[in-house]
């Protein structure tokens, strides 16, 4: 059975809703039988490949608000992220365009390293403060989960797998989705939002067993 | 308490996340003391005031599937809109801007008329086949709800309330809203997504407490 998550690594709400699917997984009986499945969605296509400054100083110069306000709004995710293990740095997160690090996950699914490299991206964003969308700092990312620095640099410096970013894009639109993390069981049920491990245990269940009906 | 929604009025989770949220307030015990406030998203800012024909059809003609196929995709939606009785008609469904509907649901705020009109238009756009972007349809929705036909039309021939819907769009930035519904309870508590009337009365309670225990 597939789960596919439509994500984008510079979302917070993304990172989180990850973190419950892994719990609801631990938690499901039949998890060896699971494949999920990355789907590539970009929050904001249109972001320049690296913004100047971090993303609170972004929304300071954006907003007009002073830090401690940004700070401040951020808190709710920032303690949800304690909650689950996820350490939010967004005082030093380095915002840009995504399209090329859902480029790389395309190439690393096609090695079955796109779970490691999601987590990696998800860490180097939103703890490590690094650029992500930076081609430097992605073929580094790319090359630490066990990737061939050949084929990232070829990538990189093509459009390979744009292509499959947006189909990915494109199917997003025919399900209607109207933000990420958005979650897909077997093509059964869906689920909007981060919603948290129990409702995703369900979805899982309840796909799995309307899957075995039809067997 | 304060439960504030982003959502759009053509968003179909936004949709059932609203008749979530309504299952929620109808079992929490302090319903009388929580004020629902609609905050403005727009799904697609750029999208033009009407589009030619149907969802469906944009869907058809963007995607390259045909009708059946599109259909299928939407079971998802429609089989949980059936559950909570929301009868969503997708091939009927007329896509427009929604921006002109924003500054109306402000102006039906400022006469405590907002989750008429919303649920009004919500009716419209999903099952009458309404176009959502076009004046004079918007015009007779909000009359029928109860609001002034010469303050509706004034503000539909000027851009009275832009600056509300562009404000409550900045402070979804501010909250990194991946997308809509987007929940907030007492500015506490966050829930991104459709979820489900038990998380929500959960968002509820929780926010509720601890308003209380700061008293």
């Amino acid at each position: 059975m597939t789960v596919e998550v439509w994500a984008d690594v510079v979302c917070p709400w993304c990172r989180l809703g990850h973190a419950y699917l892994e719990q609801a997984l631990a938690a499901f009986e039949h998890s060896d039988d699971v494949t999920v499945v990355w789907r590539s969605f970009e929050l904001d296509p249109a972001a320049p490949r690296q913004q100047e400054g971090t993303l609170t100083d972004h929304l300071v110069a954006k907003l007009g608000r002073d830090r401690q306000e940004i700070h401040e709004l951020n808190g709710m995710i920032t303690a949800r992220g304690c909650e689950v293990g996820v350490d939010f740095r967004f005082d030093d997160a380095r915002p840009g365009n995504t399209f090329d690090a859902h480029r790389l996950l395309h190439l690393a699914a096609d090695h079955g390293l796109d779970a490691a490299l999601m987590d990696r991206l998800y860490a180097g964003y939103f703890t490590e403060g690094l650029p992500i969308g930076d081609p430097a700092t992605l073929e580094l990312l790319a090359l630490e989960v066990g990737l061939d620095g050949d084929e990232v640099r070829a990538v990189l410096a093509s459009d390979q797998y744009a292509s499959r970013v947006r189909r990915d894009e494109a199917e997003a639109r025919e399900l209607q989705v109207s933000g990420v993390p958005f979650f897909v069981f077997d093509r059964r049920l869906a689920a909007a939002g981060a919603q948290p491990a129990d409702v995703l245990l369900a979805g899982l269940q309840q796909a799995w067993d309307s899957r075995t009906d039809t067997l």
